[in-house]
C-alpha cells in the first residue's frame, strides 16, 4: 500500500506539472493563445494537424530572440575584450588596424575597415586555441564581463518568456535548437545552462577546425578560416546540414531570420513562425527598421500576409529577464 | 485500488524490460561483458565513473560497423545504379570517363581515374537535386536495389548485434550518433528506421547546399562542391562541429575510425573504444589488413595497448543480420 501511495503521489506530481499554466511570464494576449493553440493542435493524436514527436523540430535565433543584442551583439563585446586581453602578446597591434582602434577604445574606428576588419578581429579572438581552451576563455569572460547599460552578466540578459517557451515546447515533445548567426562554439559555452539546449542542438556560424596529436595528447584546434555563415539564406542551409529535417516552429527577431521562417512555414501541415519585435525601450530596447543590429524591416512588412506571429515585447511579456536589473 | 493495480503493472512492465537480458544476439563472451560493465560503471550514481546523461554521447561509424561494406561501399552501388538511370539524360556520357566505363559495366575502369573520377561520379549522382528530391531518389533505390552476393536489400544488411547495442545504450541514457565517411544525406534516408538514429544525430561527409525560392516555393538545392570529408582526422572534427562534445563511447571497424576512437578514449574518466573485426567469411565477409574497403591495420596493432575492445564477429555474434539471407 505504501508503494501504491507512492505511485499516486508520483501521478499527482506529474499531473500537477502538466496542469500548471504554461508560459507564466507571458501576458494573456492573442500571442500567447496562438502559441498554445498551435502546440495543442500538433500534439493532439487524431487531430488533422498532429505531428509525431520525432518531427517536432523547433529552431530559435539567439541574438535579439533569446537574449538582448543592443547596443551591439554580445559576441562583439567578447571580441573587443579579448583583443585587449591579448594585446600584451601582440605589441604590433598598437600600430595595426583594426586592433589599434580597439586598444584606444574607438569601436567605430575599429569597424571602419568593414568586413575585412571584422574578420581579422574574429579570427584573432576565435582561432588558434584548442576547443577546450576556447571554452575556458569564453566561460571566464562570461563570469566577469558586464553589460554597459544594465551592469548584468551577458548570460543573465536572456529573455525569461523565451526560456519558458523553449521549456514549454520541450515538455510537449519538441526538440529545441538554436540557429544563430553567432559563433557555434561561443554559443555552446552557455546555451545548455541558459536555455537547456545541449551543444549538439546548437547551429551557428563557424570557423574551420583541425585534429592533431600534441605530445601524445589529441586536440581540436580552431583555425583562422571561415567555414560557414549561418545567417539569412545560410539559416535554412545550416538547418539542412545540421538537423536534416525541416522545423515546424521557428522563432527569430530580425530580417536575418526571414529565410528560416520562410523555409519553416512553407512546409506542409501546421507551422508556426514567430518574430520578437523589440518594442520596450524602458525595460529593454526599442528598435526595428532602422537598427544597425537586428534590423527588422521586411519581416514587419510581410509577417501578417505570411501568417507569422509578432511578439510585442512591451505588451506580451510580463518580465524581460529572469532577474530584473 | 484499480488505479493502484494499474500502477503496479506499469512498474512491473518497466522493471521487466529493464531486467530483460541486454544484447541478446551477442554471445556471452568477454566482449559482451566489457560493454555491460562499462555501461554499469558510467550509469551508476555514486560510482567514481558516473557520467551525467547529457554527457553520454556514443558515436558509431556506419560502413562495416552498422552494416556490411563488401564487395564495395553500398553508396558506391547507389552511384553506379544512379549513373545508369541518368544515362538517357546524358548522351555525352557514352564517350566520357568515368561514366563510359560505368555504362559498360566496367567498375574497375570507372575507378581508373582515381579521386577525380570518384568526385565526378559522386557529384553527378548527389548534386543538382533538391533535398527532398534526393531523399526520394535514394529511398526508391533502397526499395529496389539488391546486394549482388546476398540478394538482400542494402538496408536489411544491418548488423543485428549493433542495432541492439545502439538500443541498449539509448535505454541507458546515451544519445547515439552516426559518424560516417559516407554521405550525410544518404545516411539520413534510412538511419532512423534502420538504427533508431534521427537525422539530426547523423554526421557524415557532405557537399554544399544553397537555399533558393523557385516559383514562390523555397527549396534546398545540393550543389556540386565538396563541403566536408568525415573520415580519419575528419571524424573528430565532424564530431566537434556537429556534436560539440567529446563522446565517451565510439565504435568503428577500420583505420578510418582510428582518430575517432583516439579522440574519444583520450578523454578523462571511463571511455570505451570498440572495433568490429570482420572474421566471419561464412556469414558475412572476412577481411582486415589487406582490404581495399574497411582496411583495419593500425587499429589491429594498437587496439590492445590502447584498451580498445575488438569484436570478433564470428565468435561474439549469434547472428549477423536481423533476417538471414
Amino acid at each position: 500500500m505504501k508503494k501504491a501511495l507512492c505511485f499516486f503521489s508520483l501521478l499527482l506530481g506529474t499531473a500537477s506539472s502538466l496542469l500548471a499554466e504554461p508560459l507564466p511570464s507571458w501576458n494573456d494576449t492573442a500571442t500567447r493563445t496562438a502559441i498554445i493553440d498551435f502546440v495543442a493542435k500538433v500534439t493532439t493524436e487524431g487531430s488533422p494537424d498532429f505531428v509525431p514527436p520525432a518531427e517536432r523540430i523547433a529552431t530559435f535565433d539567439n541574438d535579439g530572440c533569446l537574449w538582448s543584442e543592443q547596443p551591439m551583439y554580445f559576441q562583439a563585446f567578447y571580441i573587443f575584450d579579448r583583443i585587449k586581453a591579448l594585446a600584451p602578446e601582440h605589441p604590433e597591434w598598437k600600430d595595426e588596424e583594426p586592433f589599434a582602434s580597439v586598444l584606444k577604445g574607438d569601436i567605430a574606428g575599429s569597424l571602419a575597415g568593414g568586413e575585412k576588419a571584422l574578420l581579422a578581429m574574429a579570427m584573432a579572438t576565435h582561432a588558434g586555441l584548442t576547443s577546450e581552451e576556447f571554452d575556458e576563455v569564453v566561460g571566464e569572460w562570461l563570469k566577469t564581463a558586464r553589460h554597459p547599460k544594465t551592469g548584468m552578466a551577458y548570460n543573465k540578459m536572456i529573455f525569461q518568456p523565451m526560456v519558458e517557451l523553449l521549456e514549454y515546447l520541450r515538455a510537449n515533445g519538441f526538440k529545441t535548437f538554436i540557429v544563430s548567426g553567432g559563433g557555434i562554439d561561443f554559443l555552446r559555452v552557455f546555451a545548455e545552462e541558459a536555455y537547456g539546449v545541449p551543444p549538439e542542438q546548437v547551429v551557428g556560424s563557424s570557423i574551420k577546425a583541425k585534429y592533431e596529436v600534441r605530445d601524445g595528447k589529441p586536440v581540436i584546434v580552431k583555425v583562422p578560416e571561415l567555414d560557414f555563415i549561418d545567417d539569412k539564406e545560410g539559416k535554412p542551409v545550416g538547418i539542412h546540414q545540421h538537423i536534416g529535417r525541416r522545423p515546424i516552429f521557428a522563432a527569430g527577431n530580425s530580417d536575418g531570420d526571414f529565410q528560416m521562417l520562410e523555409w519553416t512555414t512553407a512546409g506542409e501541415g501546421a507551422r508556426f513562425g514567430l518574430l520578437v519585435h523589440h518594442t520596450d525601450a524602458e525595460r529593454e530596447f526599442a528598435y526595428d527598421r532602422e537598427s544597425h543590429v537586428g534590423k527588422l524591416d521586411k519581416g514587419l512588412d510581410e509577417a501578417k500576409d505570411r501568417g507569422w506571429t509578432l511578439v510585442d515585447m512591451k505588451a506580451d511579456w510580463k518580465v524581460i529577464y529572469p532577474e530584473q536589473p
